[in-house]
């Protein structure tokens, strides 16, 4: 089964709002193995719409529609498609009961515009909207289904979940299963070309890369009447992947690289404190997102400036005068430091230039890591590229990617 | 004019990234005066993106594309675009230096598929990429206008701004100026109400409101065939709208909050360092997101438990035992500490409770906001709603606030 989503709203070709509605509709229908090859966004224009259609019907069986139920003059959705279809339109008494009693009930007084919510293509089944007033629509004809969604994505996600997901779950005895794998701290291509032949040589799970933000992942999707069989058939790829670049996973999505850190320092009853300085503390602030952060968060020092530093983090003066704040000394110092005055398990450190500027004659992305445990403290020199927001964003996941694995006594903590 | 976006990759057919890219273009191209009657969503496979572009090419005379410019094999819009112009595809040695760069500069080793990046189409215009590898390109042909663009916003933003909006700003006779004031403080159906009658009676310049992440931005539009006398129809509307909500302007977009007390305090060569509990860096990491912050920002202590409260900014356990932490007594305490242990002149605290649970019997929501100077401590309460990130980034914005007051000497400082 193909689909095809099209958004009416001139909202969206001006920019107000992103079509988030196709991509939640779009991941819907990937979990039901339905293939989506197009999505079309057209303004609040009767012929553009009409042309969005005729185009949708020569390559799908299957047109989503969100937007253009409402009141207003320029919400024409419905009224296209039924002419489009060659049927008219009828109230439907469910629905304007409830816009009436809205209006009781509020007290508001009722424009006479809102009748026309309660207006539906005749013969097709009408799905109730929970949020909202404009009810939506589902029609077959010829073989195609259409399928009339609100354009708020809070009245049409509960309305798809509700009313179509379980009309169009009901066709398919063939199951899709999709998982994603997330690595961090090597590159999209080099990812690629050491799995080359397993991407080029299979099709069902098929494995795509994404590259988003210094990480990559790559989503497993396999098909098969059997859905355990299908969970297995991803296992075995999943295995065969792991053993090529195994030592750069770090987890399943929505897994993100704190909230991995996160889970091992809490697993294992392990405490954490930060002496932030290029990342200024960007890196508590990620920790900190994270619902229940206190379990293993005590606390950061932002050593912006030098003189906090000396003055919070006990830096010797002498050695930001022999070897600089951007250096292996500095960072082993800055992480020992904010260990024992937070009174953490583990501490990490995080100095560097962010740019745009050089800072101590280092050139923009040197950016040095330390961790410290009560017997030793490392230090991790990086040297990275980008912009200033890229750099600190990076450094971030760099510090929560050590922490993970100086948790899990992986390389380079074994 | 009129443009069609085509974004292209599979991964927005699959629902796992929306296309902000053509929310951002259509919002750059709405400003410039070009219609935008439709997006595209197309995978990452040649002939379906041939047909996308055959029908674009009947009903647009610029074509934007974005994405698949990348360096893995499903990476393909340009191969497609240049067949379909009858193209060769050649290296552009400027992109393939800095490919070459890139590698040696970082020593990670460079796969051969990272090449390809470099190829262009022969006879467009190269459109260099600051923050990624694979350039653009803009090419014109029989009264077309195609141009292509990396997929990753980060990467695709500053292209457009850079080279394409340029290019396509000198087309046109009449002048759009446009220009977007920021409010914080005031809700958007508060400031809309104040100014309705501003909004109702003019079509030139158009006042649009728009609320986002508890700010509301006005966005004032004329139009004129001389650009100064389009500037002075928005001054006059702008002294209009400020007559009546002018206490809850900050600044004009692309000004933030940050950047607004960032000014202040540089202008004002005053520094300040940060105490934060509930945002547990927000604050600091916004500040330091900024070039230059190190010229105002001293250092924060980010004293996420109790304990980190005593031991580093020496609040007595009697107050946080009689008053709690999340207390006027502790807010004052946590913003003169910090600012005395961190040599700034001004102190900023937060404490509070961002949830999801309830703290010290004290609400979700409940948060103290101290700002202390040698002579005075203050401590602001506030009762917030939402969700607990909706509540973080509201308490650190309400921090730039009132530090810019404070440097101001405005209301509540006044």
């Amino acid at each position: 089964m193909n689909a095809e989503i099209i958004a009416v709203g001139s909202e969206l070709l001006l920019g107000q709002i992103a079509n988030t509605n196709a991509q939640f509709l779009s991941e819907q229908l990937a979990m039901l193995g339905i293939n989506v090859y197009f999505h079309t966004v057209v303004g609040d224009n009767p012929d553009r719409l009409k042309m969005a259609v005729k185009q949708a019907e020569k390559r799908a069986d299957l047109i989503i529609f969100t937007g253009g139920l409402g009141p207003t003059k320029d919400d024409l959705t419905k009224e296209t498609i039924s002419k489009i279809l060659g049927r008219q339109l009828v109230y439907d008494q469910e629905a304007l009961q409830s816009i009436l009693d809205y209006y009781k009930k509020t007290g508001r007084h009722m424009t006479e515009n809102n009748r026309k919510q309660a207006l539906v293509i005749e013969g097709s089944d009408v799905l109730p909207n929970r949020q909202g007033m404009a009810p939506g629509m589902l029609t077959e004809t010829s073989g195609r289904t259409y399928i009339l969604l609100p354009g708020p994505p809070f009245e049409m996600r509960p309305m798809y979940l509700d009313y179509v997901k379980p009309h169009l779950s009901g066709r398919h005895s063939e199951q899709i299963v999709s998982r994603v794998l997330k690595f961090f701290g090597i590159g999209e291509s080099a990812l690629e070309t050491e799995i080359m032949d397993l991407i080029d040589g299979q099709s069902n799970p098929t494995i795509a890369p994404l590259a988003k933000e210094s990480e990559v992942t790559l989503r497993l999707t396999a098909k098969h009447t059997d859905r355990l069989h299908a969970e297995q058939m991803i296992d075995q790829t999943e295995q065969l992947i792991k053993g090529r670049v195994g030592q750069y996973f770090y987890g399943y999505d929505p897994m993100t690289l704190p909230m991995a850190a996160f889970y091992q320092l809490k697993e294992n009853s392990l405490t954490v404190a930060a002496a932030e300085s290029l990342t200024g503390g960007l890196f508590s602030k990620q920790l900190t997102d994270i619902p229940g952060a206190s379990d293993v968060f005590k606390g950061s020092i932002i050593s912006y400036s030098n003189d906090v530093k000396e003055r919070q983090l006990d830096i010797p003066a002498s050695l930001l005068a022999s070897d600089g704040a951007v250096s292996e000394a500095c960072a082993k110092a800055m992480a020992q430091s904010v260990r024992a005055k937070c009174g953490a398990d583990i501490g990490v450190s995080f100095t560097g230039v962010a740019g745009p500027e050089k800072s101590e004659d280092k050139d923009v992305g040197t950016v040095y890591i330390g961790i410290a445990d009560a017997m030793t403290a490392y230090s991790f020199l990086y040297h990275m590229n980008g912009t200033r927001p890229s750099i600190r964003i990076r450094t971030a996941k760099s510090g929560f990617d050590l922490l993970r694995r100086y948790v899990l006594k992986t390389s380079p903590f074994n």
